[in-house]
């Protein structure tokens, strides 16, 4: 008797779409048959080379050749590094997006700047809650981190469930109550995980990351020893947690409360609205009415805490605010951490509040600020919970996926089973095998003003010789009929010297180009390109013969 | 009968005139009524802002007016940021140069770059020499630090001493057998100190700095687990004792040396001639004859801990070395922090390391770097061994002078006798008193290339708007006798967006110019640059208004 021939397994694929400096962060992307899902769909932001980028999302070109199979978008958290390229998405695709209700929230605030053609459909999910599409069962699992309402997400699907915690810590006295979902993972993990992803941002970081709450007893000691004091306190906007306890102690020691800057008064109106935040009755007064109160009953909750130019903290510290001005009588408190990349920004407004003699409490010197990953002990948690038959570290640079994947081999598991990604690379996975299957177009796209993906590699090496080394622009009008040079050439530079120090040098790059442009035409060169490429060389090599400098030479030949 | 009037103080005067972000750092100067000498005369590496920038040196303006009363420069230790800029000092002023043996071997290799048109003074000073030059007495007191040879200085001036502490550690077990001469700083300090001047790197750091040797013993537990690997070894040039210690596990080991990158190269054969290292007779090999052994039978050591572009290090990582080629049995080590700017590329390279699967051991996971500054508790020692009457904290950012202000403070100084100076504040001392007293010109000079001074804060500027804004180039040609264009404008951009995928704007801008022009010599102007700046204007309102973009916009008009 012939036996049947078993029919190939159905394969799910794994992708990060998503992730700039953090691979894997911003966008992952499942498919499984003819559908798929995506899981977050975040912006970067440019690193130091991308000048002039306002915001980097990721490259969309897979999910539109594909987007008859999509079914929906998942939120792990409502942070912009998580949501901010959904209007981005919902440009090119219409899709369902599926979120807790605090990332609806801001997501709806986004949409409206946006203005799509459409009315996207946003779905509240509560924690704890399972949404089925297609053959994708996706449950809502409370994790702890520095916003509200952060999950992880238990994919099922016809080959097995994956886990992707999204960014968590544990927190066990949380300032909401929730703490995570200890007992919901441990089922989840007893029950079997083909895959998990799991976040690597604080692996290099020895033990746990501490409570939510520490922060609340360092700001109690804060409030009690300035009583005297008017008290400024910047932080994350989105941290709501955060002010809720800046809020509480300005209410417990007798202080009412002025919020400025835009951005932190969107979120505490939206929370508050929505439920996520507490604010007592007559404790927030307006920046107006400022003046009708003592200076030391007063808490002022501001923007700036990342050392953002034209931030409420940053005008403050330069005395550039239009209606506070900070003196003797202050207290300013910098209740965050700087993210990679903001350390020197932080750093110039620290200066600036201790030049001026202005008190201060940061992060080097008081418990102020609390991170919102898992540290290695936590992480390691999540790993003996979850127990993976596959694992892929993500959110990290690759030094920290590589840290993240020796600690997994350290707790036992298999190097073989063990996936470092790349953006734009798959994983197959079958009920009981995983594999390497190729690369998917992914990436970053530049999104500079309006234009999105108009700048690109050349426009970026042009900027960066631009920036460093100045333009040198030399305009020749010469004579089509007879290939004669009709005014003497003109020069213009920017960004490269002090024109008036500098009459001597500017006097031999005319004679230069002068009787570079005599020269091609003495020789009956008619060929304008070949004009331009000797002027251009001519003068670069009198530059930097002069000075060792190699700015942009950029010859222009108009004819008449 | 009538007392006569009591001659007043003759007054000494302590000035910063060095320090980008460390304020204090790089040159300090000191007067007594004609005469003057000068404390290190370092340079600066250049801030984020300063496109295009080499490095900083500090304004020599005061010294250039006062010349005639300069004695001398000494020099607390061979770091570029304590005697980079004595070769730009010499060209302005010929003066003596007193430095230990080390430093003076550094400098005379960098005066040969520079050539002066003089032989100058350079002076060798051992630990423990005295030198007097006019009313002053300079002693150089052996301390700690991550280069050979270091001091703090000891001044004695007519109105008290003042102790420079320079860049200082306490190390109890150092390489090369001297330990910071802690009896005769105590001995200082009980004779009676007017003021000191205390480096503050480190001052939010708690406890002490490990030893030098720690990194030996880490060092050593390396090369014994690691004895099927070659070894690639990056640490600080100037690091005589890390190289030292590299070469003896190396022997040790029974491993070739090669040393690779050219500055590392010169470090080695200098300090090797001066006595400074040991290196075993044949341990050295030639990069040309590595060949000869198998890789766990070398080490390489070589430039590049601070993921210095086209360093030996970054050429390995990225494959573009054209000796060594990396792979699976190489270990590589990064011995060394970064400085502060530098991080993003060293995690650039050992990102880098990480995706081509080489193993690496670096600061974040083993004990393979200690600092060369105090901590907190070296610095509170050296308080209490000086005990000066006033207190000056220098080389930091402000907020580090502060917290040494507040250490100070809390180890029982009176806050009236700290003074938390900044770049060209003069403080003024007489034996009993110190004073504010005004400031001097002071500030950094920025070297590009061959110029000196000749980059301002207009021509950054514009690089700054360059870099992240490109450029468009607008050039139109007017017949000056009857004003009439006599072409359409040419429209030429670099930097803006790719011009390909841009036609219609392109076309957009061409029509928008020719209108410009039009309208204004329709309405019979004239005057050149008014024309221009409508042009201007008319060109950036209709970039704004499509992209959402500021580029610099350059109007050229040719006359003919």
């Amino acid at each position: 008797m012939a036996k049947t021939p078993k029919k190939p397994e159905e394969k799910l694929k794994v992708m990060l779409l998503g992730g700039l400096n953090e691979i894997g962060k911003n966008m992952t992307l499942l498919e499984y048959k003819d559908q798929m899902i995506i899981v977050d769909c975040g912006i970067g932001f440019p690193d130091d080379d991308m000048l002039g980028i306002d915001l980097v999302i990721p490259d969309f070109s897979y999910i539109e050749k594909n987007q008859d199979k999509l079914l929906g978008v998942f939120i792990t958290h409502g942070h912009e590094d998580h949501i901010g390229a959904v209007p981005y998405l919902l440009k090119t695709v219409n899709t369902p997006v599926f979120a807790t209700r605090l990332a609806i929230g801001i997501l709806k605030n986004k949409l409206m700047e946006h203005r799509l053609n459409y009315v996207p459909e946003l779905v509240d999910i509560e924690a704890g809650d399972t949404v089925k599409v297609g053959e994708f069962q996706v449950e809502f699992i409370r994790v702890n981190h520095s916003i509200a309402d952060a999950c992880c997400l238990a994919i099922k699907t016809p080959v097995g469930t994956v886990l992707h915690t999204g960014d968590f810590k544990l927190d066990l006295t949380p300032i909401d109550g929730d703490v995570m979902d200890i007992a919901r993972l441990s089922e989840i993990g007893k029950k079997g995980v083909l895959l998990m992803m799991c976040e690597s941002t604080n692996v290099e970081r020895p033990g746990y990351t501490p409570s939510e709450r520490t922060v609340g007893q360092a700001l109690d000691v804060i409030f009690a020893q300035n009583r005297d004091k008017r008290l400024v306190i910047a932080t994350f906007t989105s941290n709501v947690h955060r002010v809720q306890q800046i809020i509480d102690k300005s209410a417990r020691y007798g202080r009412k409360v002025v919020i400025t800057g835009r951005s932190m008064m969107n979120i505490v109106s939206a929370a508050s609205e929505l439920g996520y935040m507490n604010v007592p009755e007559g404790l927030l007064v307006d920046i107006g009415e400022m003046k009708r109160y003592n200076p030391e009953q007063l808490t002022i909750i501001c923007t700036g805490s990342q050392g953002e130019p034209m931030s409420a903290l940053y005008r403050m510290a330069y005395g550039e605010h239009d209606r506070i001005t900070l003196g003797a009588k202050d207290l300013v408190v910098i209740s965050a951490h700087p993210i990679p990349g903001n350390e020197k920004l932080v750093d110039n407004i620290v200066n600036e509040l201790y030049r001026r003699g202005i008190a201060i409490h940061r992060e080097a010197t008081s418990d102020v600020h609390v991170s919102g990953h898992a540290c290695r002990e936590e992480i390691k948690l999540m790993h003996s919970l979850i127990k993976p038959r596959y694992f892929m570290p993500i959110h990290g640079e690759c030094k920290h996926l590589c840290s993240h994947r020796d600690l997994a081999i350290e707790m036992g598991m298999a190097p073989q089973n063990i996936f470092v990604s790349d953006i734009g690379k798959v994983l197959e996975l079958g009920s009981r095998s995983a594999a390497w299957a190729g690369t998917v177009p992914a990436g970053r796209v530049l999104i500079d003003g309006k234009g999105v993906g108009d700048v690109g590699s050349i426009v970026l090496r042009d900027r960066k010789h631009l920036g460093e080394d100045g333009i040198i622009v030399i305009v020749a009008v010469i004579n089509d009929y007879d290939n004669t040079v009709i005014t003497p050439p003109e020069i213009v530079t920017r960004g490269f010297v002090y024109v008036k120090e500098s009459e001597e040098l500017m006097a031999d790059l005319r004679q230069e180009a002068f009787e570079s442009l005599s020269d091609s035409l003495g020789m009956g060169i008619t060929d304008r390109t070949q004009i331009k490429n000797k002027l251009r060389d001519d003068i670069n090599h009198l530059i930097y013969n002069k000075t060792k400098r190699r700015p942009m030479v950029l010859p222009v030949i108009m004819d008449v």
